[in-house]
């Protein structure tokens, strides 16, 4: 199958092509994030908008999919830091293995490295590309900030957080499928298809990995369940219960989200419990169910061979109904 | 005078390309840092580089010049998160006034921004401009990760240690001026030359600096004194007092060396003590002038208007003088 071939393609590529170089650890830090999985999801898409235009991979491709992945190994290691996350795909994050220093040094070089293997692309456009990349890596680092900004800003609302997510999660994606229709040399309307098609994904993506982190389990999601709730975090959930609570509940929930609780278990269950209750759960769901259909449609606009189409279509049903 | 105007130049571009965006805190910890002062040493370097083979500055050298200020302070905002430094050009450091998590947000939209300046340049040979910068910026987060871990290195010796401060300090100096050759189209050798008057007029700068923290005082040099001696970092005046220290005095240094003392005062001042008494000083000294001495050659060696060789042995006498 098809699919199958690109993530191989894309998982061979990435072990074949390590990063090398000294110190060691700085290097082994690197290529550990690299390494211990995920789904590349990323780098996949971008190898398929570029497939939706040329018959087949080519190796200066595969390195624009692999600088898209290290773009978000990047950002994972660095938000680990921040979020004091002790877990990521199961395993130990870099500053736990390593330490801080050392997480921020990786992740730097890793952010570094992605402009290298563009660089060293033999795409006619490279410079329009690269900006681009750029013009989504400066979005992902403010939607960052806003995301940690949230516990303690007081006027939240729907919009901003979906700006927020937009920009942290959505604009990777989008700018993944557009550089691989870019690189591709497709036309300005295709590549801008392909954007809001992957913008789209992306925040149900997200809405989806908002719907996990509430109700999802340690061994299911490979990470720290509850993660939002212990960090007081303002989601979709959050914010539209305090909506459609009563007020009694509504002070439940503020009081559990003005400090950090000791009991994390009794937090998180209560919390749950609010959220299903308001009818927030259902919402979001509808959401994302909203932002699944948007997805669709300009991926319809795009022109394209069916045999590409259809793994586009089993990636995005994959996206649809994963639980981790 | 010519050298003044080109740091008013710099200083002045700079003031005018503050950097945009939201979050509002983000950018303002990212603005903090530029505005902060610093002698805006390097991108100088590069402006006089271009001008060694252009009659005049333009927008686009001065957004050159910009991004390597930017990248200078993208290095700073994370190292003193390593560092764990309080203060910076006599401020506070940016994760003291704001915190970690937006520290490693701004140095990571700095480094970003320096791309994103050089790619909206019209230079004809940007991709190998930025082929260059990217080669400079891995060398320095790795000197930076070789300087992390000297503490707990065993087998530590000065050509190790020189070629840390080579990856750290040097090569952003020494690509500057590349970079500024380059984008004035100079030729190959010329663009070499320019390199290695960088590289040893950056080894010089640092060892200058070695001699700084160990020997200066706060007020003077607008940071924390004798911090590699509280950090028990192995430099060359620890390295070489090692070596020509009698075995009693060793054994002292060596185990101020071994831990954290609570007294700072009283280590640095011992430790001071040794470092003279070796000779490690003195030798510190002509390690720093030999590197002045091939600077100088490597710059004689260029053709330029006497006017602009002016300005740089200016800055070079600016640069063996500074005494912070």
């Amino acid at each position: 199958m098809q699919e199958k071939t690109n993530h191989v393609n894309v998982e061979q590529h990435l072990k074949d092509n390590p990063f090398l170089g000294n110190p060691q650890n700085l290097y082994d830090a690197m290529n550990y994030i690299m390494q211990i999985g995920g789904k590349r999801l990323r780098p996949q898409l971008l190898i398929l908008s570029y497939l939706s235009q040329k018959h087949e991979v080519s190796e200066d491709a595969l390195n624009l999919a692999l600088s898209i992945e290290t773009f978000h190994n990047f950002s994972l290691v660095h938000d680990d830091i921040m979020d004091n996350a002790p877990i990521r795909r199961g395993q130990g994050t870099v500053h736990e293995k390593w330490n801080a220093a050392t997480a921020i040094l990786a992740g730097d070089n890793l952010l570094i490295k992605c402009y290298e293997l563009i660089l060293n692309t033999n795409f006619i456009n490279r410079i329009p590309i690269l900006k681009e990349f750029s013009t989504m890596a400066i979005q992902v680092c403010e939607g960052q900030q806003m995301d940690m900004n949230l516990p303690e800003e007081t006027d939240v609302n729907e919009a901003k957080y979906l700006e927020m997510i937009m920009k942290k999660t959505a604009v990777l994606p989008a700018t993944a499928l557009k550089m691989g229709a870019m690189a591709a040399e497709s036309s300005d309307s295709i590549c801008q298809f392909f954007y809001e098609f992957g913008l789209n994904l992306g925040l149900a993506f997200q809405l989806q990995d908002d719907y996990l982190d509430a109700f999802g389990q340690e061994h299911q999601i490979g990470k720290q369940e509850g993660g939002d709730i212990i960090e007081n975090k303002k989601t979709i959930l959050y914010l539209n219960s305090l909506k459609n609570l009563n007020p009694e509940e509504q002070t439940v929930l503020l009081n559990l989200y003005q400090s950090k609780s000791s009991d994390n278990a009794h937090k998180i269950n209560t919390v749950r419990a609010l959220f299903e209750k308001s009818g927030s759960k259902d919402y979001l769901i509808k959401l994302k169910t909203k932002h699944e259909h948007l997805a669709l449609e300009f991926l319809d606009k795009i022109t394209m061979h069916q045999n590409v189409k259809n793994q586009f279509l089993e990636l995005f049903h994959f996206l649809k109904n994963r639980e981790n």
